[in-house]
């Protein structure tokens, strides 16, 4: 199963913010044996989500969309998926008795938060949806997340991103397993080894060098659980491997 | 001045490694008054490097990549870019002469080390760029790095590729200003500030929510710095701001 992740976000463009959805994103679909083929950050501009979640959506087996949820006027993401869906928004009647019980529980929760602040959201646009869309709700987030087609949008704030993923996360499963050996030998001693094991086994193989005096990094991946181990024996032979750096 | 930010590497794409590169290439560019359009991070893949080298190319002023420099295998930037181009990569007699330089003044730096390992680096490979390019050396980085067009090539390793940014930092200019003002009202309570404040003085406004309890964020920029600072008046005056978090 190949996954792109597509972050939305001024903040993130601007450096202010490092995309650690992303990393965390991209670790769990690993970890479930999914191939992250794209990570790509836009800005918070509805024409230039909606383009690629269509280019995602028609390339790749899913694609996964935080950020740019909720009720302000730079929240324009859920749009931007009807957009490139071609399909209406609706008011979701029970997102928008899920809000309005929210709202009320807040209030008794914080009534002197409530008092020192009027709150003017617009509910009908918080509740909602592209037509057709799967709703995600979390205690942890106040605007719905959805899933329409092989596009599933979540929050941006990266506690509510991962509640909502822990909804779908069974919906992702791959393949692809991969391991890391950690090797003292630097990256210009490697010699032909790399090629070899690639070829040998039928593996991808990444090499990430560290600074001078810290082990490096051999990535091998593939779908074949059997040619990875194979692979990860015959590094361990061939080219000496150390423990993983502190 | 508009630039797009590639990042090359399947570590990247598992979630092994989180993205700082881009973070703090976003931060400098930005603080020169450049905005940053895309961030995308894509395989160890030449095909797949040399296609969105293209496309940013021709979209955007500049695009930054970095990543998949070296001598290894799947070390396919630098090819990738030549391809782009369509120029063929040529070896660099003078980038030879430096490798063979630093390899001598390894060896005799660590002679333990040198002795240890048998190393066994393609220095023809290295020392090759597309055909026409400016290459960007560095006492940290063993491979050179590049300019093709509009194009910069930069290691992956964080420091290498900090210092080499450097030797063309002052190439990335731009009249964008943004700042940030915090605020400890709950977002559903910013009511229409922010399309306000964004339609009274022709700025880019988002709003970033923080969990309950803490600040959010309101980021205003625009090309005029004028407008920003009175976006930001106006916004302190209407919407009740604070500190920044510890």
């Amino acid at each position: 199963m190949q996954v792109a992740l597509l972050t939305v976000g001024d903040e993130v463009l601007a450096g202010e913010t490092t995309n650690t959805n992303a990393s965390w994103l991209a670790e769990e679909l690993t970890g479930r044996g999914v191939t992250v083929t794209r990570v790509l950050t836009v800005p918070d501009d509805e024409a230039v989500i909606a383009e690629w979640v269509r280019e995602f959506s028609e390339q790749f087996d899913a694609v996964v969309v935080t950020g740019g949820i909720g009720g302000t006027h730079d929240d324009v993401t859920v749009e931007a998926v009807a957009r490139a869906f071609d399909r209406p928004m609706v008011v979701r009647e029970d997102q928008r008795e899920r809000l309005v019980r929210r709202a009320e529980a807040f209030r008794e929760e914080k009534p002197a938060l409530a008092e020192d602040y009027e709150f003017d959201v617009d509910l009908d646009a918080v509740a909602s949806l592209p037509e057709g869309a799967r709703a995600l709700v979390t205690d942890e987030s106040w605007a719905p997340g959805c899933v329409v087609a092989n596009v599933y949008v979540l929050p941006g704030i990266p506690d509510e991103m991962e509640s909502m993923f822990d909804l779908v996360a069974d919906e992702f499963a791959g393949d692809r397993t991969s391991e890391t050996v950690y090797t003292p030998r630097p990256e210009g001693a490697l010699g032909g080894a790399l090629g070899e094991v690639r070829d040998r086994f039928g593996v991808a193989v990444g090499s990430y060098p560290a600074p001078v005096d810290e082990p490096g990094r051999i990535r091998v991946s593939g779908s074949d659980p059997d040619a990875v181990a194979g692979a990860v024996a015959w590094l361990r032979d061939t080219v000496e491997t150390c423990d993983p750096p502190e």
